[in-house]
């Protein structure tokens, strides 16, 4: 086994070349292995694992610098790092992340989660570098995926007119998590076609030179769509921009990369170099559906079905079947997400109106101003994203959707704590962040029945409107309380006195099991389902505190500007003696593991908040 | 008079061709006029003139749709349909808007204020059009300097899968607000200067088409660094993305635009005309500067001299001036604007330290990102911008800043109200959204020593920290009130009882007044200088809730998730009958107009907030 014989940073050095192959097989099978139990990102690290091993070879630990675009495709890198017991914990509660993280090994170099960073970041490691007068190497791994967004082109754009050597990989697998899109993907696979040019390339350079004119003739091609449609120069995308191109190079041949790295470590310059990879790749089920395995739960490894088979469908599913509906009751209705058919569920809106769905590729800023400007055309455009990517699009929403009050729907799903992803994905602080929007309205739905009424009432509302759902399993309980979706009303689930509980959202679930307990113990408990966030139902408010003297506010947000600010903003004009107590996350970052672990650390699960009321309903 | 004859839409097209250029002459003459008293958006509107007039002739209004980046360059647009009158109000309150705006006109199709919107919003439109069935022209017209933003390439990569008829305009003035940066900039000066190739044209043409091999050869061609660089073909970036590219065409020459623009007309699919244009043309002192003739306030016409002289520094001014102090006495300060050297005073920072100085183009997320790579390097980066540019980074600063706890210093420019500019660049969102992000530090001076003593205590922080003053004029009053700067310490400056004013930044000035007010009626009131706004200073809080009964917090933020919230949520977990009062922008968009005006409208200057709190106090 060589993988036993990698402790440390740098290790994979003394493997001797000729077994490279072999370790790479057995960094395969490990991956397979660990992750069929734990689950977690597979597609993505398996394609990556000559190309780790190659950069690894070509680079010093912990002085160069590796910087991983969105990061969940570094696992080989952990492993090359003295990391390989961290996988018996991947992802779980105060184990190993499945990111990139600083304070996990200095051979990290920045912590990445969204896509699209990493050049922006290696350059001001570059220039910091040359600035400090170092000469430790940097490199940034970015997928052709994250090239959609426009923050990588922003990087490249700078990158250009810089000085500094800085090495950019594009790990080029023609997928990110969904196929591709657009204009820049096109070209991508134009060069990975044009098969010729390696042949051709010196006798071109002669026959060029010596044609009389040849100089001024390149000078002189003019736009000439019928013959230049087909015209491919590998790279002169990234020439233009003004950065060294190396490539294509295949990305599971170690000795080739390896030459190119060396040959982009002697630039003097930005320099990109082009490797091709597959997903999933060595291991069939992931090589054929790489989607699939992109983030996978436990699964079986003779059959790559999942370990566990979900029985009752999860919001997504929920968002899915409802969408198809109203896609059929309404032509008007259209649907765009950034790079996320599959995981926002609008696969089957795709495949059943495909004229009337958009993906845009990882760019959520264009997705909302798009969908801007086709709300500002009459249609009803429902922006399906994930509460932590939307983070993107804050100006987008405020500018270029709230000011002209455009019909957009934001249908916000992994909305709250997510779990095994860690802080770069939690959903925590879309209702700060939306609900500080002028013309902005914001939805949570307590269970299944009420995301399908909120998206219905959505669909049909003249103003900008969010809903925000969680990820994982819808709830199916409360089927009986469906009163009709009025705007800015909340609704009552049970009406006592004394305490009376306010949940946004997934929290009614929780709120129900805190009931519960206080009823166990005697207490006299209403709890209102708030529906709105944004306008918070001043009218339920009013009548919380005639017949209670405690008023819980529940929610799966930050507490700083979330719904327990605006109703204790609101409570505090009435005249009253009713206390307030705020149930939300805490100020500081939510780590990975097990959402309902992670719930009980934060003091928003169903125990920590019963004692909390009780010892607030006590201290009256 | 050719302008005389305007009134309407369209009307521009009963001028006989051979008088448009007399029309362009006299619009000229009416914007210099009309801004040399108002103020305004100037040399980009000099150099947009021949543009309008073209797109006018080729388009019907308000059936087509003109979407203007940015949207500062519609003052052509906005006479040529029908709003001259509307001059003698520009940027006034309740005048007309410095900005394209759906509301005041059917003509403006789309609002815009920050960079790079237009294409995703036009892409939406043409998209709509399409699949409603209908036939009008969609044109976005998008400046070389919005093209360095991200979002404009993410618009552009989709446009080149779309197959709807959509035209877009490069106004290529080849500098934005201030100098362009970075590769695609170059790219682009490489077409401008690029002579040959309209002659050649046909000639290469046949060339090819003749020439064993040829097409071949086309593909064939490989990196070859040495003969490539000078390689130019016009627009080849632009159909690498899969849009069909047309021009450069003279931006000066009527003619030569119409035959480009039906040439577009003809395409069936995503198109970009090249117009190539000069900032401040035809008034010489803007054609020199036009950098400061980009916004400006009134001048004299024959000098091109502001009207009023400024005496007394805004707080840019000293921001720039203590930048200098710095940089000089640490060597890893450095310096990161979004396009804006001027506007944010970091060019004398830039003459004197070029090498720590980086101007990225309009591109605010790859900034604060970059800042986050110098910071994980050891250095000491200073992110100057507007706050409501800074909008357009929230995610960076919050994912790629904040959660590595990375110590980047936010100098944020234009917070608050800015005047005539109005919706699209009030700064009043960045006390809540800053607020919601772990990690951060927030601060905002009282006067301009404060602004200083800030900044200095920002670049010693080892953390995140954001800093954020007012557009105008430095405070120079509370002199004598320097106590060095603490984490997390507010100031007292008067301590007496009864009423206590908490007021952030700028609104300690305005809470002065407020003070004098309530002296004069007989009331005893202190006052504290918040100076953080994250984290309150609770000790504060506790203290004012000894000796008074009414607690007014003042910022110049919407409430929602501001500064009054964190009092009010820290103030209720203590025993006590201290009533609060919240004053704060109230959740709607605040319009264009005089800074003071807009105080009054919202209810935020002297005399409304004295009211307020006179009818809070005999309430009690």
């Amino acid at each position: 086994m060589y993988l036993d014989k990698i402790k440390n940073p740098n290790d994979v050095k003394k493997i001797p070349k000729e077994n490279l192959e072999n370790l790479a097989a057995e960094i395969r099978e490990f991956l397979i292995n660990k992750i069929s139990i734990t689950g977690g990102h597979l597609a993505s690290n398996l394609g990556t694992v000559e190309l780790t091993i190659a950069l690894h070879l070509c680079m010093d630990f912990p002085e160069d610098k590796l910087i991983w675009d969105v990061g969940h495709q570094s696992y080989t890198h952990k492993l090359l790092t003295g990391r390989r017991e961290g996988f018996e914990t991947l992802r779980q509660f105060g184990g190993m992340s499945g990111f990139p993280k600083t304070k996990e090994s200095d051979c990290d170099a920045f912590d990445t989660g969204h896509s699209s960073t990493s050049i922006s970041a290696g350059l001001g490691m570059a220039v910091a570098r040359t600035l400090q007068g170092k000469n430790n190497t940097v490199v940034s791994v970015i997928g052709d995926g994250s090239l959609t967004g426009g923050m990588a082109y922003e990087a490249l754009n700078n990158a250009g007119k810089t000085e500094a050597p800085f090495i950019i990989v594009l790990n080029d697998n023609n997928m990110s998590i969904s196929e591709n899109v657009g204009g820049v993907s096109s070209y991508l696979n134009q060069i990975r076609t044009a098969k010729a040019y390696i042949e051709l390339k010196d006798e071109v350079k002669n026959k060029l030179k010596n044609m009389p004119r040849g100089k001024n003739m390149i000078h002189g091609i003019q736009k000439a769509k019928s013959s230049f449609k087909q015209l491919v120069i590998p790279g002169m995308f990234f020439e233009e921009m003004g950065i060294t191109y190396i490539g294509p190079v295949d990305g599971h041949n170690i000795p080739a990369m390896v030459r190119a790295f060396k040959e982009a470590k002697r630039c003097k310059e930005p320099v990109l170099v082009h490797v091709m990879t597959q997903k999933g790749k060595g291991y069939l089920p992931a090589e054929r559906h790489p989607s699939r395995f992109h983030g996978t739960e436990p699964f079986a490894i003779e059959t790559g079905l999942p370990a566990k088979k979900r029985t009752s469908p999860n919001y997504t599913d929920i968002f899915s079947t409802v969408m198809c509906k109203l896609g059929d009751r309404n032509e008007s209705v259209v649907a765009v997400t950034a790079a996320m058919p599959d995981g926002t569920g609008l696969k089957r809106f795709r495949n059943m109106y495909p004229d009337r769905f958009f993906d845009v590729g990882i760019a959520e800023a264009h997705a909302v101003t798009f969908a801007a400007g086709l709300a500002a055309s009459g249609l009803k455009p429902i922006v399906a994203v994930y509460s932590s990517f939307l983070q993107r699009a804050y100006d987008q929403i405020l500018h270029d959707v709230c000011i002209q009050n455009l019909p957009v729907v934001f249908a916000i799903d992994r909305a709250g704590i997510v779990g095994s992803d860690g802080e770069t994905h939690q959903g925590i602080f879309d209702l700060s962040y939306l609900s500080s929007i002028p013309n902005m309205t914001v939805m949570a739905p307590k269970n299944k029945w009420e995301l399908s009424d909120m998206l219905k009432f959505a669909v049909n509302f003249n103003g900008p409107i969010a809903l925000r759902y969680p990820r994982g399993l819808a709830y199916e309980g409360l089927y009986e309380f469906r009163a009709p979706v009025s705007y800015g009303k909340s609704e009552w689930i049970y009406q006592e006195k004394d305490i009376c509980l306010m949940a946004v959202g997934g929290m009614v679930k929780i709120a129900e099991e805190v009931r519960d307990s206080l009823k166990e113990k005697g207490l006299s408990c209403s709890l209102i389902n708030a529906r709105f966030v944004k306008p918070i139902d001043e009218e339920a408010v009013r009548e919380a505190m005639k017949n209670h003297s405690l008023i819980v506010t529940m929610e799966e947000n930050v507490a700083s500007g979330g719904f327990g600010e605006k109703v204790r903003d609101y409570a505090d004009t009435l005249d009253n003696n009713v206390k307030l107590l705020t149930v939300a996350i805490p100020d500081a970052y939510v780590e990975h593991g097990n959402v309902d672990i992670l719930r009980k650390e934060l003091g928003i699960d169903a125990e920590s908040i019963t004692d909390k009321i009780i010892k607030e309903w006590k201290d009256e």
